[in-house]
């Protein structure tokens, strides 16, 4: 394991141990009765077992700009419920219809379909509560960004907008352009808010956080030009899911369009554009060009 | 028409000029592509003729702590967005598999389920979008603590968490003490919300806040009864959806388990100590008052 994977691992963990204690079933003081399966079927669509890449870049930029720790993983496991809501929902047998997710059954395989419904609904509404709640201590100005940048990046502007504009596509294949823009929607949006984050969670100056944006658009673009290569050249037991899945469904990658030989000096020039945006914060950025290096180059 | 059925109307008109202006699907400068599909599905969604109940009791709080308007109008807004979301997942097939809402096709009829599920989602995710928009004149204090009593009123403690026992309790009925509970978590959390909203938005004292909130318990009770009650003894055309549909479901009411004279007495009994609870405001308290009564005997 590389330093970096052992940090990436470490974020992962403490993650997972935020997540788990976020979704716990213990009675709250505040509440009346627990809904114990619903907060069941919730725990395992977000402890699923990922990498955890999007609280990784929240806590990585927060880092960078000496914002708090805890806040940063408390946000990260917020964007976390968020990414698994979409995963939930996105599985439904009326939308991709997948029943494995991470070589486990999807959550309404393991539970049913109207719970898996609901428990995406209560993992999104659960997202602005972490991020509210006073718990997370930040000022109610990084707060309030929080919520409207995730919602901007979560809505119909963003992955939600993404995913219409990907079951659009299924029917009529869109151009080079109709790809990207729909890449930059559907996955392309939470990456760039965990970018962002980090530098609203530092309160930092506006042309940073803007920096910080613009190079979490191009992670994010990095990461679905490697997932589409991946869906292409690997196998279902590398993926723990069902291989070249895109392909089969017709469904236009850049990687079908341009072929494989362009999408690998792609993601090369990718990660040069990314690691030169941020080479202004200097050591600082090692760990965020590191990671931009890893989503472009991951074999699984 | 009486006064007040006047001043409900006006407010539904004002909501739903606003929700057709947030809904719109004109391009906007920061977005590179509507899923106009998409927002479609939302506006059909949202804009399903209802009495707008909910932003009436947002806008007639904040007024009686003289707080702004507009800004009341907006929370109001965001909060039908999100009440439309509870619908459009509520009638999908998975769920209560309703064909029809107030005598038009619902959202997975008029459209199809993959879209009814992301309008779903992409409504619940623009409350909390309009709440922080800068558009939304209030202060960070205030938008936060609306995001969060907004993020609790409708997840796994509030409407989501209701919904979850409501499914279970098709399964077995619970006790009057669960019917209270499931219900006060299913309807009775949004209407609270509303009611606690205003005070919010007014920056009002925090046993204001609380009494407000209480004042909106009891409101939602009331609604929930009266709903109760009407199912039992409307016809469809009336209530504009299958009426007796409760029942042959096996769906355990107060109503069903306490009989009708009971409920009717006990509406009195919730309009009296709503009445009494907000009498210490005086005449400021009067449409809210009016509001009580109305919601506990209104015919459809």
């Amino acid at each position: 394991m590389t330093p970096f994977e052992a940090k990436l691992t470490a974020t992962a963990k403490r993650t997972e141990e935020l997540l788990n204690e976020l979704l716990s079933t213990d009675t709250r003081p505040q509440e009346t009765a627990r809904p114990t399966h619903l907060i069941e079927a919730m725990h395992y669509g977000a402890l699923n077992g990922g990498k955890r890449l999007r609280p990784f870049l929240v806590v990585e930029s927060a880092a960078m700009f000496g914002g708090d720790r805890e806040a940063a993983f408390r946000i990260g496991a917020a964007l976390e419920c968020l990414h698994s809501y979409s995963l939930v929902h996105d599985d439904l047998p009326a939308m991709d219809d997948d029943k494995l997710r991470r070589g486990k059954p999807t959550v309404h395989i393991a539970f049913d379909e109207a719970t898996a419904i609901l428990a995406g609904d209560a993992l999104l509404t659960y997202a602005f509560d972490i991020i509210a709640a006073p718990e997370t201590a930040l000022g109610d100005r990084a707060r309030i960004e929080l919520v409207l940048a995730l919602a901007r990046a979560a809505g119909v502007g963003g992955m939600a907008g993404g995913q219409a504009l990907d079951l659009a596509a299924e029917k009529r294949s869109p151009d080079e352009q109709g790809i990207i823009t729909l890449q930059a929607m559907k996955t392309g949006a939470l990456i760039r808010f965990a970018c962002e984050a980090g530098a609203i969670i530092a309160s930092a100056r506006p042309e940073d956080r803007m920096r910080l944006r613009r190079f979490g658009e191009i992670v994010g673009r990095a990461f679905q030009l490697a997932d589409d290569l991946l869906d292409l050249t690997s196998d279902a037991a590398t993926l723990g899911k069902a291989a070249g899945k895109d392909a089969a469904r017709g469904k236009g990658t850049l990687v079908a369009l341009k072929g494989q030989d362009w999408a690998e000096a792609e993601l090369d020039r990718l990660v040069e554009e990314a690691t030169d945006l941020i080479a202004v914060y200097g050591d600082r950025a090692a760990t965020l060009i590191d990671t931009a290096r890893f989503v472009a180059k991951r074999k699984s």
